[in-house]
């Protein structure tokens, strides 16, 4: 594999646009990916695209990729629509990095998008089931507030964590998603209204949980040749790791380790440890997510992912600001587009384009996506490291 | 890239199989091809798994690799759903093929799977319209038997080509199928019986139309070293091609572009011409397509394919057998299955192995898959070129 460097980004706000289309969403984050990257759409000579639900709600299953690629002029080349769940766009990054970086492609998109305002709630929270095992767990009730619900309590038994270490995440997220003119929510919130918003699922109220909203994704990745020539500050893709769960049910340890393998993997490819990260965008999809995020990234020892948040270590300010875009939580959750704004948001912080949100010096982020979840842990799990 | 073997095939019958799951059936054709390599499942590192309609028929939209690979025993590794319409097991053989091509990996699971039996008609059909452009096309009743109705209609307009020239190859294709234990329908059909079975959209009636089905098959891909470690006989991956349409509407040729395109990079890449294949599997979904891709495969010049197919050269024992399997439209076409069910079809017939249906001394294969249609020409088609 030879070394693949992401040359530019692009992504539409996230929020909910009932009269845009599939099509609309990932056309205008192709545009911007193409504008940031100096590129001419002719340059780009193979795409994957991520999305979960086109097919259950706005019909369209297959095809996506090059519907959304004929709206920009792209027509002829090969074209892959790639899924994992919540992984979908990380993982169209990831295919697009192991095309170039197998030298069968020097310039790869990769496209992430999704449109949940299409249904009904019953039709989207159907769909959004169907990233867990529909047959074995979903069809009888187990769906993903409860499967996190039931990890908090089992938190609050293990390590004694509170609800209130949970909310300081939302807290945090949406102070960050504040400063950014893309995410869905931009208003802060206190631990007093998260605690009086509706009951989702014990102990997680409403603002616990990330919200139901649309948007896209793009990603230009090219080989380290192309990016010379290009003369754009290009960011070195460093490490790329997918794994899926073990599902194994004897474990004491409360998190996910999916993301332990992964974590440990991308590490390892790119040389450096958890405390050489400068900031990370992990996989917010409930509050209690994030601090076992921390725990399995290393950021902190198990059992004290809530002393990390009360610590302030996780802020933008702090050792190792952790979701600077306002994450899932407040940026917004369009499931295919997440992997792609988190590649999107780290790109700008190691270009210094951050602007109010900015990690000063920022020199090596990673992304966290996980996708799923069978037995108790992730279907996909998907962790990048990227370093200017 | 470097040089990938296939050391391992498996497929289930296609049919009608209302009481297994698609992880059922995927599993089956997984067990098969690790038996067929002889290998072990912890030897399995990366899979991609393809497939159309699980969503929306069966509500199992994302983790359908993991589910499936968890019944045979293997979790952890990357698991990657791909989707590109017909062609969604193609293109899972593909990405394994560059998985293991760019030297990431050395053992690679390709599986596709697929069960239509699973909802009222309505619900397949919309299915498999979601192949097409649904907001532009389908939604206006412009689905695929009505596509392939059309280019039928321009045939006989442009190259004179007769109606009964297209149920030429429902004819060979079912005799090929009665010789195959796993294809869908094992009775040879006359002139007679297709111009009496019920019209679907004139002038095809449902003889020249491929049946809804179930099914799964697996290949496993591997790097030299292992298939040499193997000591089972290894058949060459000599060429890999993907395109998408280019949506011309000025062209007096009647055909698809996008297989000449692909065909022209799979024989450069191979180094072979199209006088040089043996065999081919290629995507019959109507019986008008196999005479579209006799031309766009150079198995004959533009127009010939009506005659081409009289002369019996595309029949078992002719020059150049094309589906020896039976095809889609005998063999079955359980959508996500198809592009591995051709490739399992290649390898047995490169090993000698196809018994009553054995192409004699066949030492080059061709598999050709073709996913989606957008404005005439194809969302995704495939190509591979095997070699023994």
């Amino acid at each position: 594999m030879r070394e693949v460097m992401v040359l530019g980004v692009g992504m539409t706000p996230f929020g909910k646009f009932r009269a845009r289309s599939l099509r609309e969403l990932g056309a205008d984050a192709c545009w911007d990916a193409l504008a940031d990257a100096g590129m001419k759409p002719s340059e780009v000579q193979v795409a994957y695209c991520g999305n979960l639900a086109g097919g259950l709600l706005s019909g369209q299953e297959a095809g996506l990729g090059q519907i959304i690629l004929r709206e920009i002029g792209i027509a002829g080349i090969p074209v892959t629509k790639v899924e994992n769940a919540c992984s979908s766009g990380s993982v169209a990054f990831r295919e697009a990095w192991i095309a170039v970086g197998s030298g069968l492609y020097d310039v790869a998109f990769a496209i992430g998008v999704e449109k949940l305002t299409e249904g009904t709630t019953a039709e989207v929270t159907t769909a959004l089931a169907s990233a867990g095992d529909m047959e074995m767990e979903a069809a009888l009730g187990l769906v993903f507030p409860g499967i996190y619900a039931m990890l908090a309590r089992r938190r609050m038994a293990v390590y004694g964590e509170s609800i209130e270490q949970c909310a300081r995440v939302a807290i945090k997220n949406h102070r960050h998603g504040a400063l950014n003119p893309r995410a869905q929510y931009r208003n802060e919130i206190t631990l007093e209204e998260i605690a009086a918003s509706p009951m989702i699922s014990d102990p997680l109220t409403l603002l616990h949980c990330c919200p139901i909203g649309d948007g896209a994704a793009a990603a230009i990745l090219c080989s380290a040749d192309v990016a010379r020539r290009g003369g754009r500050p290009a960011i070195r893709v460093a490490a790329s790791a997918l794994t899926s769960g073990l599902f194994r049910e004897d474990r004491e340890y409360v998190g996910f380790e999916s993301t332990q393998r992964a974590a440990a993997q991308a590490y390892e490819q790119a040389g450096v440890g958890p405390e050489e990260i400068d900031l990370a965008e992990v996989h917010d999809c409930f509050s209690v997510a994030e601090l076992c995020h921390y725990e399995d990234l290393g950021f902190c020892a198990p059992g004290e992912g809530g002393r990390l948040i009360e610590s302030g270590a996780t802020a933008l300010g702090g050792r190792v600001p952790v979701n600077p875009s306002g994450g899932l939580l407040a940026k917004g959750h369009p499931v295919g587009a997440t992997g792609l704004a988190q590649i999107a948001e780290v790109v700008w912080q190691l270009r210094g384009e951050a602007q109010g949100r900015q990690v000063d010096g920022a020199r090596v982020g990673l992304t966290h996506c996980q996708g799923g979840n069978v037995q108790g842990d992730a279907l996909a799990t998907t962790i990048h490291i990227l370093q200017r």
